[in-house]
């Protein structure tokens, strides 16, 4: 550690990790950056990975190129495990790592409502990991599917059920109901559309339940226009390999099974030692900072803030984003000496709409007080995530593989690439 | 099985076995394509995703929207586990399939001469998932030494070997030399250029031999050029992790020891009971049938053949597509009731030509008595490989792609997606 200049330890590169890192300025400190994965990942886009709409370095790019103007920044791939904040540690395995300034931005999780052991039955949509093993498992039950198999096989292996009616749950299903009935088409002579079930499970009486009703059920419309079945009120009460069964006794079989139904913070917030609310997320101060600790902040979907109305904010980039730059600020002031004339500022979150796409060419949008549906809709969600993705490579390629798959259904991010290895050698002799 | 319709099975989806289904245009044959994979693989630019240059869905397609426009064609997701060649039965795990005619297009793998344990140390490149590990590998290394490390091991992880002075071993070295060159400039802050050591093991006394003197002479220069240490003459002893042990008894530690040394025919012609050569490959009659079975067929590179002067016919994609059209010939004249008339031609191989690229934008070329080298060479191979590359959008994806990296030296590949799975939910309560 340089004497004199601050040392600023910032957890995870996602959109806030990331925006902060860019906002902060100043000469006189030191960023290191610390995730458990080299790359920063486009979240809103990783259910286009998984229904093999998008490949995965189309929504991915390396933290070191996002950051490789910024001397000042380092990037190392290592992994917390603990903090000592009364020393201003960071743990990291067997080595820990101090700072004068600490940023926690890791993110949320999958969260099973208390069902841990759904999660291998039922994986969720958080990493890269998650959207190819959720591709591979559907495309591999079409694959199946092909060959000979039993009436009642065949029909589990083309049933989707998706659990959850937020927005993660709604495109999945919308997108899932568009590979199947695009692709089945042409490229399987075995099966048929008309054989696939898109099953869409929400507890609550609407889907989209944080957007107005007349946006609820105008997705809903389109979902059941795409084929989706969308069944409300329907609680889950178990779920096992191919089986899901409802608090009413009713069993749906079904090779995939996907969850997009609870977030909650990363588990590593409970080693603060500081207030957290039910979904684990840190019960941060206005100004982003721990209770107790000035040095210390939380941005992002672990930090628990309410709104001006006091509804939580959304744990969504856009969000993630603002958190950063206030800190920035505040801590850009402190080191420029300014905030021995001002204290720091509450945050305050700015709502820029709320949209979740419904296949290919329709959406739902709120933008402060307008709504709107159908393909506007979706060429504003089109338009907002580009203007969000990183990188100037990702948004023409994104773009180009978009209009692609618009105008000719097709799919080149169809490859399964975890089978098991190639046959070895010959042996000796 | 419909009665009279001739059925036709292929098994394997690389170049061979695809020409051949696009070739035989029979209405009265049913085809069916059997690989374990999904996809096809443009395996020339395999290395480019192991060099993290180009992503997996570059270089793949799902074979189901390569042969979608062919009703005749089926494809299976199965492998093969035998043959009973008297019942006319390809033998799939637990279930057979029967054929009047079988094309055997399965393609070779990763030779180790004997040395089968050197391969989880030294992997070879021969599937995505191959090249995908290797990435990560490279990457991970890159990760590890930018964290305080010992100067041994520092080093360690900086020096990559690649063993093997053909083609796949020179296009190897040369874009590892490239990836270090370009991204550690400004991706890392801790480890530099001048710090990393690739070396290239050949046990001849030149690389790429099948080639004139003349090229072997230029394509080391532009690897030396690179900062590739080229060593020919240098056999190797034996590989444990981490470790080359040369014939001389030096040591060289290497976190990345990548195989590109010897190819094999794919073990299951063993169990054809067929003659075969050294490396397994089957000795095919001049119409490419294997002895005593004239309506079974093997092309590509686990078959066997001598060009007119001699010597072997390469186990490159122009062989495998030339023997596949040349079957398909065969077996449609056959159907059509030509062969009544005349006998079955021999194969005879056309060379069009051999190249190997070094780095990012020269290459060695021989096109029939042509010999070229540098930039012009390295357009010619790019002409060639996205001719050959399936499907109009991966073209357009890869041109994209290299141009990008060639103007700006971003590597939007750069993404490690084998990480162990992020934190699981908080557990109830």
């Amino acid at each position: 550690m340089k004497t004199g200049r601050k040392q600023i330890v910032v957890l995870g590169a996602g959109f806030g990790g990331l925006e902060f890192c860019k906002q902060l300025g100043h000469p006189d400190a030191d960023i290191t950056l610390i995730d458990r994965q080299n790359h920063h990942l486009f979240q809103p886009l990783l259910y286009q990975v998984a229904t093999a709409g998008l490949s995965a370095t189309d929504i991915a790019q390396p933290i070191r190129s996002i950051l490789a103007h910024l001397p000042q920044v380092t990037v190392l791939l290592d992994e917390v495990t603990g903090f000592r904040l009364a020393e201003k540690q960071v743990i990291l395995g067997d080595h820990t790592r101090s700072y004068d300034y600490l940023v926690i931005a890791l993110g949320g999780c999958t969260s099973y409502f208390g069902h841990p052991e759904w999660e291998r039955f039922a994986p969720g949509l958080k990493s890269l990991q998650d959207a190819l093993q959720i591709r591979n498992r559907i495309l591999l039950a079409f694959e199946q599917a092909e060959s000979d198999v039993t009436p009642e096989r065949h029909s589990r292996l083309l049933t989707i059920v998706v659990i959850g009616g937020g927005p993660t749950g709604v495109e999945l299903a919308g997108a899932c109901a568009e590979l199947c009935r695009h692709v089945l088409q042409t490229d399987f002579r075995h099966i048929h559309t008309r054989e696939t079930h898109i099953i869409l499970l929400e507890a609550a009486p609407r889907i989209l339940a944080h957007l107005p009703p007349e946006l609820s059920a105008s997705a809903r419309r389109q979902l059941e226009a795409l084929g989706v079945q969308v069944r409300t009120d329907t609680k889950v009460k178990a779920i096992t390999a191919d089986c899901v069964e409802l608090e009413t006794g009713e069993i749906i079989r079904a090779r995939t099974i996907l969850w997009g139904a609870g977030v909650a913070a990363n588990p590593l917030t409970r080693q603060l030692g500081v207030p957290l609310d039910r979904a684990g997320r840190i019960q941060v101060n206005p100004d982003r900072t721990l209770p107790g600790h000035p040095e210390v902040f939380a941005i992002g979907d672990l930090a628990a803030v309410l709104t001006p109305e006091g509804t939580p904010v959304p744990g969504v980039s856009p969000a993630a984003i603002q958190m950063a730059r206030h800190v920035a600020g505040i801590i850009g002031d402190e080191l420029a000496g300014h905030h021995l004339h001002a204290p720091r500022q509450p945050f305050h979150y700015h709502d820029k709409g709320t949209m979740a796409t419904i296949g290919r060419s329709a959406a739902v949008a709120k933008i402060g007080r307008l709504e709107f549906s159908g393909f506007p809709a979706w060429l504003a969600w089109l338009g907002v995530h580009l203007l969000f993705l990183v990188g100037f490579r990702n948004k023409v390629t994104v773009l180009f593989q978009w209009f692609y798959s618009y105008l000719t259904y097709k799919r080149g991010a169809r490859i399964i690439t975890q089978l098991p290895p190639p046959p070895g050698p010959p042996p000796a002799g």
